[in-house]
């Protein structure tokens, strides 16, 4: 077997587990037999400039680390490709750089935006009759792609996130009678409220934290005086993406990028401020940001597992003449969990956004309901065993051995 | 043999470890037989108030478990007693409980400020003729305390600062091409630098994060430059304790608590807008705050070690007639690393802060020093192993059966 050779990219804000993915696509290629199992260095930039490295000169143990390393591995990027009908040319320099290095299968491993960059590559290259086999890899923390059950890299966050509301809860618990009253922990996941909602995955009492979750914006300030009269003090976890009445984002910085997504970030402080003018409490709050997607020492066992099964198994496929999909997590049982992989066209996933749904919000706007924890709770179970050195986690540090360029330099344009 | 009775408290803000010490206290007094082991709730303001619980009632699993368990298990405070001279009602009341529930033995499990508190009250007891033992554990996660060579708690905040370190790094290292290029990591330590200290203890390179530890505020965006020209991108650690020229902190929020310090926090929002304000560079931050000093499932297995043998060793010290100090980590080896327990007298601990000393900061004033690493390295040597249920860990959850009380409500006066 001579199958052409393969391209793996990374796209989009890391997870935990992204580089999982690429270990399952890595280990799958070599198991196969290819020849040429190559990664672009920042994702479609990387393409465009021919930044091409080769894989199969990583040692296996770098390969492996790859499960527990967090970041992207291969650098990642936001970089937004003009619609085919705007300008050709960035595809024409795609084609170009697939067909100098006899790329046959092409994985791009990222969220909502990425899918719909590799549906336009495939698209492209099916018009220009090169066979291109495209196959998208989800990754997201926010949990917000459309027909996947869950996202890789949203069960890890989750289980950092619940794992430090319970931890943060009994601090705050400690502190309350004579100090804190309020802390505010502020997550990511942007429009969609998913890692707010696994705050909640450790609260067993109602007087457990969390005691709020801001998902929408909603008068919050009597909510939460009633918590501190009533079990002492209040644990809120706010999602960056609560909104004004007039649809602004209430931690909106005015900063955009490629993609015109607005930078968000900040909404703690500006909580913890209304507390103090309007009730006068003792508050904390932190800002989780990377910290959350970067916690691969904390990493939910199952994430990891699925993230290795997407790239594997987005190899075996491939070579079955699967093509232009991306893969998701089918949901074949709640209870016991168990799960497979199924597909989704890549047009119907791009850029869709899955919100938290109404009926998995109750009434008072704070709280998830049993059905949101049921749903969540198998992504966090089981937890990884990292090697350590010196009393910190040990990494892949990849050698990223550059591909020779075959092409004449990007000029933007060509 | 009939020992009076021992009461053990926490004071402060917890640490990831503040409970070891505490199952060290209580393990070791069951094994000499004591026939009441009594904790306070919420420091010295439950003894004024007597609100004393029966430690003897927990099971031993839930004692064995405080091990792993953040926050303060037993409630902490902040409360200032007025000195001596100002008022001695709160200590004659102080003494009181002391004789009605013949307390023998008195632990108190705090900072600086705690051992200004014991120190207090054993000089009360014995003008007063009270032979009442009294013995201070030290805790911290800023470090500071005099004589002892480090504080429990440090430990477990060093291990998981420099982790969140390495790990952001990557991530930040994965988006810097086309997205961000600074993150800024907010951690706690007051007016020492040890946390933003130990964010270096990953960093084998002069390209590895951090690039720039804010210890005491100096101008530092030209510093910004040079990582984000040179490397790419630039992680800043700041200390939550930077000051203005003028002394004042950059930090504060105009709260003060109890003894008067200042409330802390919110100090990267503010970096990040001048570094996009002066530079325009994409930014990301993250404020740990709770995160960092709640974060058992990250702990050091050195610092949790520390902390129990501290706890074990009070009551086996007290028994032999050790009084009126507290009990401090001495090392005996930096290379291996060895340790023992000694002791300070409480005068000698009050109310100082130890800071990291000018010669262990570079002249460049954004970095530590071999010898600062080296003597920090040995303190996050070690990983802790966790029972987990249901992808959460689970913690001891005491039950605090109360002692009854046998004095009349404590009106602030008598």
């Amino acid at each position: 077997m001579t199958p052409k050779n393969i391209l793996y990219a990374q796209s989009g804000g890391p997870t935990p587990v992204i580089n999982a993915t690429a270990c399952g696509v890595i280990q799958a290629a070599k198991s196969a037999g290819f020849l040429g199992v190559y990664a672009a260095l920042n994702g479609i930039y990387g393409v465009l400039h021919e930044n091409l490295v080769d894989v199969l000169k990583e040692s296996e143990t770098n390969i492996e680390y790859l499960k527990h390393t967090p970041g992207a591995a291969f650098g990642s990027c936001r970089y937004k490709l003009p619609s085919l009908e705007e300008d050709t040319a960035p595809y024409e320099r795609i084609l170009q750089v697939m067909k100098a290095h006899d790329i046959g299968y092409f994985f791009y491993n990222g969220g909502g935006d990425s899918h719909d960059t590799i549906h336009k590559i495939s698209t492209y290259c099916q018009h220009n009759n090169y066979p291109l086999t495209c196959i998208g890899l989800p990754k997201t923390i926010d949990n917000d792609l459309a027909i996947t059950d869950n996202s890789p890299g949203f069960g890890s966050v989750a289980k950092y996130i619940a794992t430090t509301t319970q931890e943060i809860s009994l601090d705050l618990a400690s502190m309350a009678l004579t100090s804190t009253k309020v802390f505010i922990l502020e997550v990511m996941g942007r429009h969609a409220g998913w890692i707010a909602a696994s705050s909640a995955l450790g609260k067993n009492t109602p007087t457990h934290a969390p005691h709020i979750l801001l998902l929408p914006e909603v008068a919050f300030l009597a909510a939460v005086k009633e918590s501190v009269d009533s079990v002492g003090y209040c644990f809120i976890c706010a999602s960056e993406g609560i909104r004004h009445d007039d649809g602004r984002l209430v931690s909106e910085t005015g900063d955009t990028d490629a993609f015109g997504h607005h930078q968000l970030g900040g909404l703690a402080p500006k909580l913890a401020h209304l507390i103090k003018e309007k009730l006068d409490y003792k508050y904390h709050w932190a800002v989780s940001d990377y910290c959350q997607r970067a916690a691969s020492h904390a990493a939910s066992l199952t994430d990891v597992t699925q993230a290795y099964a997407l790239g594997e198994t987005a190899v075996k496929q491939a070579l079955s003449g699967l093509n232009d999909v991306m893969l998701t997590i089918q949901r074949t049982s709640s209870n016991p969990y168990a799960w497979t992989i199924g597909t989704a066209s890549l047009g119907d996933v791009a850029n869709r956004e899955i919100c938290i749904p109404n009926d998995m919000i109750k009434p008072n706007g704070f709280e998830v309901t049993d059905a949101c924890l049921d749903y969540l709770r198998p992504f966090i179970q089981g937890e990884v065993s990292l090697p350590y050195k010196n009393g910190l986690p040990v990494y892949a540090r990849l050698n990223c051995k550059p591909i020779s360029k075959k092409l004449s330099p990007y000029d933007g344009r060509q």
